[in-house]
């Protein structure tokens, strides 16, 4: 914490700071200046409370230094952190990009297959589906429940993907630690602090997207809480924040890419379809998101958008899903990276080939 | 929903379009204009899929028309709603003004105790306390649970003010509907839909806090969620959105009374704490929001400011309190309203004559 | 400038970056904390580049403390500015509250007296009216230019009032300057320093407008330009930012006004017709503003919206703004403000006797 | 436009609504709907005031579907506009993409040599730096003037780089257009539509850059504004608009160029730079805007970055900028593009082998 003090601020006002601070049971380092005097507050008490402060006489400014995020910081740990999916060439964090697609919502069986195979031929490793959907409607679909996320175990049974999807209460969440590989907590939800702390508790890979005006800070304090329970396996996710900008859905915001490589050991991918909300927009924004260096995509795809009963408009049609495989691909290659297959254990190689019919 | 046509648009374009809608179980309504074609969309199946038919040659914008809303809509219900409290004065929505007041959490039996009793004289009505805090960090004071729910039910028996307090999940609702009057969602749970609903389906009124970056429309939609599920008194309170403006921790945003008062019957009350986060704003931002019209305030109080566990820095003296009660009257009767007494049932005018010893 | 260190930061790397200070002609001083060191700087020579500090190694972040604001700041002139004018009772920034009202656009001399006689009568001391219109469209009416500056005159003539006119150029500020009595600079033109620069070396008072995304300190930034080239007399405006909110054309921010007067000497109004842009808002935004405690308003008033060249939407009815007087009266009485007539020399009073006719 | 009536709108109001918009000269078209009427409005005399209707019984809301773009759009013009620079390779719009590089600001002989020598080894076409420069305070450098305007032309004379520099008003940009190859309007003065008009009637291309929070429509409209005085060489350049992040100094929008794309035959550039206001941010960012497919970049290049007089901690170092062009050439394949050199004409290849000594 660093005081300021006015310009005319007397000696006396000066001295009335650092006394205030001592009380408080903090250090006071004067730092006298060409035109005004700074106040260095040092201790290990936490953080004083800035209103105490700028409201006595003759300061300016209270500014805050310290930074509280501990976990996730690469203070604690300066090597990447890298979440490995045992049996697969999956990670996020490592050199190869996760690919992770599917549709908004898990809707039925066949659209959800159908979607997904897919996206395995095209070389996605996850697959993506709703099954609590947060809608701003209450009147709007609100996903299948459980028995979306026992289709999506059976789609990893039969492509070898591997099922990330969205816990929206603890309810929910307890069952999706039972089907799914990895726990997404969505937007809405960044601050839902009580379902971060549960998410923590579990022995599941936690998805965290950004909220919708979520600052870099509060983006890293909301791992924090997961980390803060003993889950370390936290990938960020950036998906477009709200501006005044009303040509897209929400302002994707690629800057925050090596801002948090700066600050956190943490793996973090983009989210272009819901970061844009146009499917025009896709394909371009997901080039740029490579390209500025992050560690994966989350896409919506969806074997019949003009269907879908959520987010159709931003849904990839399967074949435009593969063209932009094929562009990742391309510029990964740039950046020294990239998109592995899901691996020897996978059966999305050979399941085409297998005498078994696909029961869908 | 409306079609807008590129100015060189074909007439088999225009007429692809109509088809499509048509196709989609809808009616299209073709309005030839000077320059360009629009086609209007009616039909009582839900929204048409807009990517659908933005994607369509011919087509410059897809324009949604209809408004989500139903049970927060004036369409439905012409005349303000108003909340009451039998036995008591209080209400959220009638000619007197609602006055929350309260420190940000219940830290100990004597703080709270000295917070209510300088709100209680000063003429609140109802008090507020956080027993489970949403912090941004894991590691700051989350709140004393259960143990200040009891707290403030006995502030309640002392001096008469009924209690408002947040839930932050399904399990902390349940306690505070045991405890309190009124059930506070904060912004960071806006779109928690899952604690909307359960909200929904309690006795209590519910404050609903406008989310940091939620529009009128999404405000007024996490309203009806809760009214979706039967409860029907839900009062909606603006708390500062976030902007580019660093000059305050949040931007309060007076417009949204008069807007939430042309399109919704419900009440809506205004929180100048967290909607500048800086003590000497309070003051001159309550004035402004009782000038602009809101039903109520609510304020962070604590008798020692300096030494609070959360947002001391926001929170008013208790003499500035007072201060700001005499100008909350005068500006209140400018606009024909009053801040009511907590009622006849109070016990707030006469426990200072008691012979009992206040135990605090 | 506070330089802040990694956690982990060696003693080499603390004293690397103090080095470099020294190296650029500056002081640095240590500050030893519990988690990490801090190292103040100060000097003479105005600000180091940060980015030299921020990208050696072991720094975290670089704070920048020192505020650039000289003339425009309370640390030079502790006093309230108070600008007025001889001969009239209408100050900016005195006791009286300055309400300055009028149409958007000088549409022809009928519209204008029209407009000036009903805002005279209900009490305003200012007459606005654009002659150079900043248009977002080139199509659009662009302003009558000196037969607009001409009419204001002879409303100035006619009824009192002191006449506000935007320049948008040296050109109209040249003309601006020979025939208003307050130059307006817009909010698009907030940062055109060029024309700020020119206004500084006018004679007459500047009413300076918040830019739609300006922070504070480049608000006080721009009244630094003015007032570098010797014009003090400079009135400050809020008049709206641009937000995600969509229920009005910009968010007014009221908080803005405590901040400034927290900051700076110089007066500031409010005008919630921009602020807001539409008609149904002005009034209770008007009644907000004057309860913060700004020191006036600046309200668009046509006779006839609905035939309004430019924002008619957000003009009030005469009618409209006599309520809205009498509402600010009132509430001004709250603050110890009054709202003076123009004042003993001014025709106002009186005109409407005179035995001649009121040519328009 | 179109105009939504409320639910329970009775039969008089719609009636009344499509009288009063027959009345004031146009067309209404009634679109019945399932819960509630539209009118739409037709007509070739330019829009309705909105605020008109909006306040007229019975209706709910009034959508603006008209765009006012003319000449800007690819409804006028349906093939990319591409601006060629004869004698040489370099285009705004073709395949090849346009790099321009150089300090933030002239500051003397020797600094801009260096950076030119540095910039046109590296491959860049255009050379940038500000002579005139717009500072948020005015005590800092305000650039050189036409002494660097000059500098900057023998730039082009010794290098052969094309030379884009920024007008701040009309008497720098008539300076400007004697010197420079390019005409660069900053985001400051986006909407100085008197300096835009000027731009206008030049006869060089004009670099628009987005105003720090200007909708994709507003920027287009400033385009407009040029175009419509008969200056169609207009390059567009997103340079980052202003929100609540404030990990970097603005949030770079690559969204905008595939939007940009859509609408308008215009080319379209990238300032990282200024899109991040962080060096450590400006190559990856670099890369992202070539992915996302934009027509070139503008980036500020320094020899000596913590030697600026502005803008340094924003600036590559030479070999960071060589750097960032490999990798550019990398995507811009990928994308089917190329960065060509400046040219036949150019003295690039080979003034470091002239017997002449480079003067500098």
């Amino acid at each position: 914490m660093l005081v300021v003090m006015q310009a005319h601020a007397t000696e006396e006002q000066v001295r009335a700071i650092c006394q205030k601070i001592e009380s408080l049971g903090f250090r006071a380092h004067t730092i006298p200046g060409a035109e005004r005097t700074a106040i260095g507050i040092t201790g290990n008490k936490g953080e004083v409370e800035s209103g105490t402060l700028e409201e006595m006489p003759g300061v300016q400014e209270v500014i805050r230094v310290t930074k509280p995020y501990k976990l996730v910081s690469r203070d604690i740990k300066a090597e990447n952190t890298v979440i490995t999916f045992p049996g697969t060439n999956a990670t996020f964090g490592g050199k190869g990009l996760a690919i992770v697609a599917g549709p908004c919502s898990i809707e039925s069986r066949e659209q959800a297959f159908a979607a997904a195979e897919h996206v395995a031929q095209a070389g996605a490793q996850f697959f993506r589906g709703g099954a609590y959907k947060p809608r701003t409607s209450p009147y709007s679909f609100q996903g299948m429940g459980e028995e979306g996320l026992q289709i999506m175990a059976d789609i990893r049974e039969k492509f070898g993907l591997k099922i990330i999807t969205e816990a929206i209460d603890h309810e929910s969440l307890a069952l999706v630690e039972q089907y799914a590989d990895v726990i997404q907590i969505g937007a809405r939800n960044m601050q839902n602090f009580s379902l971060l702390k549960r998410a923590g508790r579990s022995k599941l890979p936690v998805l965290l997207k950004r909220g919708i005006a979520a600052t870099l800070e509060e983006f890293l304090m909301a791992a924090e809480y997961v980390m803060s329970e003993g889950n370390y396996r936290v990938v960020l996710c950036e998906r477009g924040v709200r501006t005044f900008a009303d040509h897209t859905r929400n302002t994707l915001d690629l800057s925050i890419v090596p801002a948090v490589q700066r600050l956190s050991h943490l793996p973090i991918i983009v989210d272009p379809s819901h970061g844009t909300g146009k499917r025009n927009k896709v394909t371009p924004l997901s080039r740029a998101a490579i390209a500025v260096g992050c560690d994966g995509l989350i896409v919506e795809v969806h074997h019949q958008p003009d269907q879908a009963l959520s987010d159709g408009m931003q849904s990839l049609f399967p074949e435009q899903f593969a063209d932009l495989m094929t562009q990742v691909r391309q510029i990964a290659a740039v950046l020294g990276r990239t998109v592995p297959t899901i691996g020897p254990h996978s059966t999305v190689a050979d399941y085409r080939t297998s005498t078994q019919p696909v029961t869908v």
